[in-house]
């Protein structure tokens, strides 16, 4: 319905739209919109004009575009990302409590582990995670515990590569990689020492919805902590998480 | 673009299909989303595969449709409920800890208070506030701020009613209320006694963002607790999440 002469939808012209939008660039002109999503700038004003109409996009008196809340409320209202949030929110502070550094939640999408919630700690040092950002799923603790548990075509997909190091120490051999996900899977847990910074450890266990693993409870350790302690807290609030899924 | 018979655009057919889904109904088939979205069936079918296809909303095994990952990530990335609901939430938990009861924040959305965060404690009572769920506003205490500090033409179209009672003691005389929110404006505070629940008060405070209230922050205490601690809670947390809005 509607394609463009080169088969696009609208749906794929209104995500790219949409896509533009990012936490350092939640302010743009509807020019800047178009340029970033490719359209041309007719293309891009209808669109946008459109958006601001149904109230997913908003624009303020200084005709700049942000996203609006209308968007955001469609988006959660009805999301199992916000029932697990929920869920998982008051075990992850738990966790944060006892172990004081970021404790995250992250789901598998489109190959990559998405971030759905993040709890920082004072004490904590830095942490490339944010809310709503990706990271590759052979890098991440959360990502290798999805990848881990995630369906075949998935898991081959992502091992025929490329396996992009983000760090000295990110397992890029698919033949290890291989190796380290069946150890994954047999005991549940990741504990993936520099695999995104060479200062810390990732440290991951899974939570199960409906009997499959639907997302990774994780913490950021300072990489000369023992991580004991973070893996008997992840996998209690797991449990926790669990029940109160299935309540 | 692409607009149907009836003048509808497209983005307007695709946020009916989306506005089908809700905490209770997260998963449907097609053919009750067109119903709900009194969309003819080929119309709804067609929106619901590209939809899926741009990874808006997915399909299980079963051929059951639910709201996609993908969306959720893209409502958030960019967001200002997202900045606001970060920065809100560590001292949301503060306040909650201390006053031990509900603890909201809510945001003015389409002349209603739509709430972006809620932290339940276990020691609360029931609560009609859910996150990503709306309340009116000049019913609830968030409502009542949100609308005090409201642009003139949304206090005029909220006030020339209907103004429907959600308990007996909800404020429905636009007279009555006119004077309730140039008080909230002197004060800068709300305690609503009973005008949701006739058993509970709610309290809120604003939080401004570049000098404008943009955003509720609410308590919901049992009838007989005196307010005032309540308000000394949200007051403090309210300045201290200005001033990370700030940072």
């Amino acid at each position: 319905m509607a394609n463009s002469p080169s088969g696009e939808s609208l749906t794929d012209r209104i995500v790219r739209v949409l896509e533009t939008f990012t936490a350092e660039r939640s302010m743009q002109s509807a020019a800047e919109i178009g340029r970033r999503a490719g359209l041309p700038p007719s293309t891009a004003h209808r669109i946008v004009e459109e958006l601001v109409e149904a109230g997913l996009l908003e624009r303020d008196e200084d005709r700049r575009i942000h996203l609006g809340m209308r968007l955001w409320e469609l988006a959660l209202r009805g999301s199992f990302a916000l029932r697990l949030r929920q869920a998982a929110l008051p075990h992850m502070e738990d966790v944060q409590a006892t172990i004081r550094q970021h404790t995250q939640l992250a789901v598998l999408e489109n190959d990559e582990a998405l971030f759905i919630e993040r709890l920082s700690h004072p004490d904590a040092g830095a942490n490339i995670t944010r809310i709503a950002g990706r990271l590759p799923l052979h890098a991440s603790s959360s990502g290798l515990l999805l990848l881990a548990h995630a369906a075949a075509p998935v898991r081959e997909r992502v091992l025929a590569g490329p396996l992009r190091a983000l760090a000295p120490e990110t397992v890029t051999d698919a033949v290890v990689l291989r190796r380290l996900l069946a150890e994954i899977r047999r005991t549940g847990v990741v504990i993936a020492p520099g695999s995104i910074e060479t200062v810390s450890t990732g440290v991951a266990v899974g939570i199960r919805d409906a009997g499959v693993v639907a997302a990774a409870l994780s913490v950021v350790l300072p990489r000369e902590t023992d991580p004991a302690a973070a893996v008997r807290a992840l996998q209690d609030a797991a449990a926790r998480i669990e029940a109160d899924l299935r309540g």
